[in-house]
């Protein structure tokens, strides 16, 4: 097996620069940490690389160097990190023409916030999300641990939402979108399998531009003293409920 | 208006040390930031002291104090703090002999997660949240944030969990318990408005001597590729879908 000793070493140094998102546009790579991320990228076929620095770890048909725990400490975001980091090669998902049921996500900020609405959307048999070109980069490393390898098996796609939305229409999706005041209760929608759901900025909520597109404003009940639902929880919900209507 | 404009104050070096849990626990009081949590704050009652900035703020009745912009970046977790810092009494909140629909956490770890379910809490209609000890601080300043505000509004006490689900079951109160396999669908969960569901800790579950304590297991239905739902979003589920019920 190769061996790497060296932070220093230059491949490593390259690795290193994938912390930052120029650098994984350029080379189409990005690590993950931690056997479970690590497996469900190699299940997947995205494994490029494995770095360890514990030999208990084995991948059949994937290069794996051994390398030393300094050098997992310096690719690694967490404070201690399991002794696997994995290069992965940049999602790319086949589009299917039986995909119905879309996710669209304007300017979602917080990694944390994507990582859930990745996994809720997985569990909730979501065909596809669509993310605005503001929304935190997905290859960001706290989205990803935040995603659970979910982000393998869900197609997730950079686009421009409002010319998405507008194709969407014409294919006859229903455009859902959520809203504080007004709109149909969520457990009176009435939907057959073609829906997207739009969920909006952390802050700012879904941009005017694009609320005007939508066909339906589904409200969830909350006791009034709450000024709002956190924005993947609303949106979680509202997969749920759809998806439980259909099963 | 009171005025300090030293980062070596005693009383603002006094209030840093309330950055750390011991003195919190002495002292009794914390520190919210940012004008919504000041405001919830000062809505609740909990509101001690206030250190602005901007003197754009005024809060009737309570002691305001004039700062400057170190010392509140001082004082503050975030990079970009709004102008203004609240210094608030521990919560305490009164038990009503109507509560009916409690939720108990099983050493939740992360501040987000906890912060999320007390928000989703007070939009269902939760009546009062039981922590176990080994949970997250609800001082914890990413806690308060996350929460939004809804910590001043929903009851929450650290208890012995293990006392208090026996204390419930002899009030007649039903305990639900989540679980990835096995249990009773959520859509056919048949329930009166006394209930009381547990989450565990986002890593180990709930523990097996509370487990074993539990009533009915809720399965929410997702799709198999999926490992688990967040535990925030599953539980949130459930309060949601449950309120909706009753509603």
């Amino acid at each position: 097996m190769k061996k790497i000793e060296s932070v220093n070493n230059q491949y490593i140094k390259d690795l290193y620069k994938l912390h930052e998102k120029k650098y994984r546009d350029i080379s189409k790579k990005f690590l993950v940490e931690g056997e479970h991320l690590v497996i469900e990228a190699y299940k997947t076929g995205y494994l490029d690389t494995i770095l360890i620095s514990d030999s208990k770890y084995s991948f059949p048909g994937v290069e794996c160097i051994y390398v030393t725990e300094e050098i997992i400490k310096k690719l690694a975001h967490t404070k201690t990190p399991q002794k696997i980091i994995g290069v992965c090669k940049y999602l790319n998902f086949k589009t299917s023409k039986t995909e119905s049921k879309f996710l669209l996500l304007d300017d979602i900020q917080d990694p944390g916030n994507l990582g859930t609405l990745v996994r809720s959307s997985l569990g909730f048999n979501i065909d596809r999300i669509y993310l605005s070109k503001e929304s935190v980069d997905i290859y960001n490393d706290k989205f990803l641990r935040s995603s659970g390898g979910a982000v393998f098996h869900t197609p997730i796609e950079v686009v421009d939402l409002y010319e998405k939305i507008i194709d969407l229409k014409n294919r006859g999706i229903e455009i859902f979108v959520t809203a504080v005041d007004g709109g149909v209760l969520l457990e009176d929608i009435k939907t057959n399998d073609n829906y997207a759901i739009i969920l909006g900025n952390e802050g700012s909520g879904v941009k005017s531009e694009l609320f005007a597109l939508t066909t339906k404003n589904i409200y969830i009940k909350t006791n009034p003293k709450l000024e709002s639902l956190n924005v993947a929880i609303a949106g979680s919900i509202i997969l749920y409920y759809l998806n439980s209507k259909k099963s």
